[in-house]
């Protein structure tokens, strides 16, 4: 028992207990527009409700909750942002996250969550057929569309990570690529460099509506299936793993990686994008955390410590492995050599 | 917008949004008695699984996640309770609170949470006929049973805000009475009390159990029905309004006080347990954000502010009001004289 100073008080069991309603207050102001309605500078409940189309009862208790969750502030003149709700919570903000709740909180991905106790003794989701890997989910067309705003910060970080070349030939895979981004950012980088991007192909779409909006399409082409199935070719001058790893368990990650390796040119690199959590499994708290994430909503996933990884890499074949820490973001970059 | 002193970061965003983790987690692992393993002496993943029939895995993430929320501590020997894990989740603690989750935590109420953006379009619960206080919601059964270590270190200071006798005649009216401890806690108070309670007749039954545990049933008389419908009789001291009047709009308390002014005795009390905000609706922060969940699960109800409240027993025609604070409780009572 650690020593506390503090009187035995229930408030911190009531305060997790209740937990579930700040994630829902987020979500039902982002979806009417809230945080955007008072950046337009309504200040009480009544004309907020009539900008969103809501019920004044409805705003007003929705805003005070607001106020004591710390998203909105309230005064004499009425409600107010914080700092960081205008930035990240008004619409018209480019740095804006709303849209993030579309997959974050998305009904399938809450799904493993409303019966955490059977995951739990399970040992992984109780969601059928594996959870969030299943064939051609659609959440991950929701989140190709959805997490743009998160990977946008991180994506041109990536290139000089693994010394990609700015000019000439440069071969790149961008497994499950979701939005695309990642691989983007190394059309981008090269103006010469070749991207293949591999997901579902209704994930394909969006991802390759992005290149076409980079003015990059004739150097993007892409492969419909799964990591596990497909064909990759060869020839790479880098593989990208990003959120794909945590889904699956070590023995399954090590037959992906050994695909991968033998995809990569001599030299070549697998970057892997990641929650990597320190030893102790519960610090930073934020990639700890997304451990519980992955027992709810798959089989076998999990976020995995630097030595899992190292480990999963060599066992692979990879000669050696470095980790990266990114600006703007609570993962880490994982570059490994062939 | 206010001065912030702190760099921008979607931190607390993220926060908010996998809040909801928090509660379930805590679900699980009271579920499964996690603590009470732990508490029990088992301090490794392993161990605790084995205890809880769960998996390894499963109880090894949990912990951690639970580590990182504060629930456990986690050292070289394992994981470990914190003092108020001890105290409110180890199920042989006389303090207990897990089973409150059944209540607090039951898929009907997060129901109208789900859809919490029309609830604040709408300016009151989505959920079919009127939410929560539908006629014989079941829920209120689970209430009665769940909610006793909430009630308990309550009811005990009740009878001394209203003066109560500790002997001879005294007639106490317990509406929406559910556990009934409010109004055992007159009967224990004084030997010759009666109680009358109210409810729904399965409701009933959890109480009148009580009554025959505390050895009282032979004062303990009881009224099926609901308050608005049920003939109350007369001739009360006392009327007992605990947690109920948040479930309605003002017009619709008036209405029922007016009754219940009408079954007290000249110089009786009502006597009303409540979450009161301040006038400002956002301080204190656990009384104040209580006005969400009767935003999703109720048509009219809210935390009312002391005046409004006291503005209803007015018009009510009760003579005056005053507000009590309690201890071990984030909710006041209110006596207000007939």
């Amino acid at each position: 028992m650690s020593a506390q100073t503090q009187p035995p008080s229930p408030e911190h069991f009531f305060e997790a207990v209740t937990a579930y309603q700040r994630s829902a207050a987020l979500k039902a102001a982002v979806e009417i527009g809230l945080f955007t309605a008072v950046a337009e500078g309504r200040r009480d409940a009544r004309s907020i409700a009539e900008r969103c189309g809501a019920a004044e009862r409805g705003v007003r208790i929705l805003s005070d909750f607001l106020v004591i969750t710390g998203f909105l502030t309230k005064d004499a003149g009425g409600y107010g942002l914080t700092q960081d709700s205008a930035i990240f919570l008004d619409r018209r903000s480019p740095a804006y996250m709303g849209g993030t709740l579309e997959f974050l909180l998305a009904p399938s991905l809450l799904k493993g969550f409303e019966e955490l106790a059977g995951a739990v003794r399970k040992g992984g989701t109780v969601v059928p057929e594996g959870g969030t890997v299943s064939v051609e989910n659609p959440i991950w067309e929701k989140f190709a569309r959805a997490m743009v705003p998160m990977a946008a910060p991180v994506a041109g970080q990536l290139p000089p990570l693994v010394g990609a070349r700015q000019e000439g030939k440069f071969k790149v895979l961008d497994l499950a690529a979701g939005h695309g981004l990642y691989g983007l950012a190394f059309a981008r980088h090269n103006p010469e460099a070749e991207v293949v991007a591999l997901d579902w192909p209704g994930v394909l779409e969006v991802a390759k509506e992005h290149a076409r909006a980079a003015g990059v399409a004739e150097r993007y082409s892409t492969i419909e299936g799964d990591a596990f199935g497909a064909e990759f070719g060869e020839g790479y001058d880098v593989v990208l793993l990003t959120n794909f790893l945590h889904h699956f368990d070590p023995p399954t990650c090590e037959q992906l990686l050994r695909k991968v390796h033998a995809a990569l040119n001599e030299g070549g690199a697998a970057l892997t994008l990641e929650f990597v959590p320190n030893e102790d499994r519960v610090t930073p708290p934020l990639a700890a955390a997304f451990s519980l994430t992955m027992l709810a909503g798959t089989d076998g996933g999990d976020a995995y410590t630097y030595p899992e990884l190292e480990r999963m890499f060599a066992n692979a074949g990879f000669s050696s492995s470095e980790a990266h820490p990114l600006t703007a973001s609570p993962q880490q970059a994982i570059v490994s050599r062939a």
